[in-house]
């Protein structure tokens, strides 16, 4: 399974949002996230960064 | 490895831009994408959906 991983990134440290992230779908300021299990949230937010090799999703506040 | 492609969403068509992209980062209307082979490209539009698990980032003109 290639998911990844949603990370909050503050200043200097990246807190986990949700893990097994399948979807991710950029609404207005919002990122609605869905991960391999169907359980969706919705964050406020952009994405900073992509990495899916490593697994991770980058999130930031807007 | 868990890269997916990248595809450019036309009217009802998606595109193939880029294969095995591993790195996107979201810069000002434009995205750069870097694949596992470390060959970038600069595309101008948004992220519109990631589907992981299905191997997809699917990129609009914005």
């Amino acid at each position: 399974m290639c998911e990844a991983n949603a990370y909050l990134r503050h200043d200097k440290e990246d807190e986990l949002l949700m893990e097994s992230v399948d979807k991710v779908i950029p609404e207005e300021g919002q990122l609605l996230l869905e991960n391999i299990f169907g359980v969706k949230k919705i964050v406020k937010g952009i994405i900073k960064e992509l990495s899916l090799v490593d697994h991770k999703i980058i999130i930031e506040r807007n």
